[in-house]
């Protein structure tokens, strides 16, 4: 059965998924890479970055389950491009030609395009739709594969608010970076329905897992 | 050489260390004990609710901290009393007749009252001071002992900002309370000056201590 699940979600100690302000010369604002840089640090960041090695243990053990059996992405219109990519006819994401999603994914916008398809298997199909409308596009395309919701941390807050996601990997960084996208707003009594795990890593970070409870 | 220390600051995954509303009746609010359950299972907790057992091993051994080498501390109104505590001229604070802590107290306060002299060496001083101020006064009492700032999350969130302690800890519970007395504000940048490390408990929380790096 299609599992949905989201992976890697690096956040600070205050909650923020993203600094400010956004820009295409700065895609995370302030916290420019201190939010990634435990995954640029893995195997899995490395071949990300055309990097031949990387460090392997449980940054790198968690970091590559980002990859594993999924047939479709959700993101959102921030992550897909800086502020007013919309304006921009040929934008066509961050990734280069050959982004590293290899499915459909489908793009949260209030001003959808044709879709594009990519080098690799990425088609970009762009809907004016709401979470569980979207989500219904996206099981249908990934068949038996699970689907990810790929951020920003505004739609996984849509979706982990609808209880939507079956699971979800958040790494804690150990920086208070006071300003940004909140990951944590509205989502009171999250705990209720989830199971929650915590493992700290030597490199520093903090992997928590939430697992929905089954009824 | 007087350090400044917190001990188990319990806060939510969102960073909220107390709910709301506070009251007489409901002293931490919407969270009750949730954020202090893991606490009172130690055998640290035990002794303090005059219980028999409790458990040993991380939990106990980090909460066992909050009491040695103290010689005063330095709390704020809202953890002296409830809401309007300052009305009433006869609140002696929520700990009975011997608190627990068994040394000068200083209650920050726009409403100085008396000093009250309790059981087991406690005594607490109302002062209408800055957090320099009051430390000032604390570092003198405590003598060659270290400095507890006691909270609430505001009152530790100003001694931060000021970069006046020199030792955290904080124990995250896997819990979402959306609304409280949240701890993070106005810290942008924390990590400069402090090293953290983190430690995952069985029992589900986590342990973070913030150390003040040497210049």
């Amino acid at each position: 059965m299609t599992r949905v699940r989201v992976h890697n979600l690096s956040i600070s100690l205050d909650g923020f998924a993203a600094g400010e302000p956004q820009s295409l010369e700065s895609p995370m604002g302030h916290a420019s890479q201190r939010l990634h840089a435990w995954m640029i640090a893995t195997r899995f960041g490395a071949a990300l970055m055309g990097r031949e090695s990387g460090t392997t243990g449980i940054d790198d053990d968690f970091a590559q389950q980002h990859e594993h059996g999924f047939g479709a992405e959700i993101m959102g219109a921030n992550k897909f491009g800086p502020p007013g990519w919309q304006d921009d006819a040929d934008w066509r994401g961050w990734w280069g030609d050959n982004p590293p999603f290899h499915t459909p994914v489908y793009v949260l916008t209030h001003r959808p395009r044709a879709l594009i398809e990519m080098d690799g298997g990425t088609t970009f199909h762009f809907v004016d739709a709401s979470a569980v409308q979207s989500l219904a596009l996206a099981k249908e395309a990934a068949g038996n594969l699970d689907v990810r919701i790929g951020g920003g941390a505004d739609v996984v807050q849509q979706f982990l608010a609808a209880r939507l996601v079956d699971h979800m990997h958040v790494v804690q960084v150990p920086i208070v970076l006071g300003r940004g996208a909140h990951l944590w707003s509205g989502l009171e009594g999250l705990e209720d329905d989830y199971d929650v795990e915590v493992v700290a890593s030597p490199s520093g970070v903090t992997h928590l897992t939430f697992e929905k409870k089954t009824l």
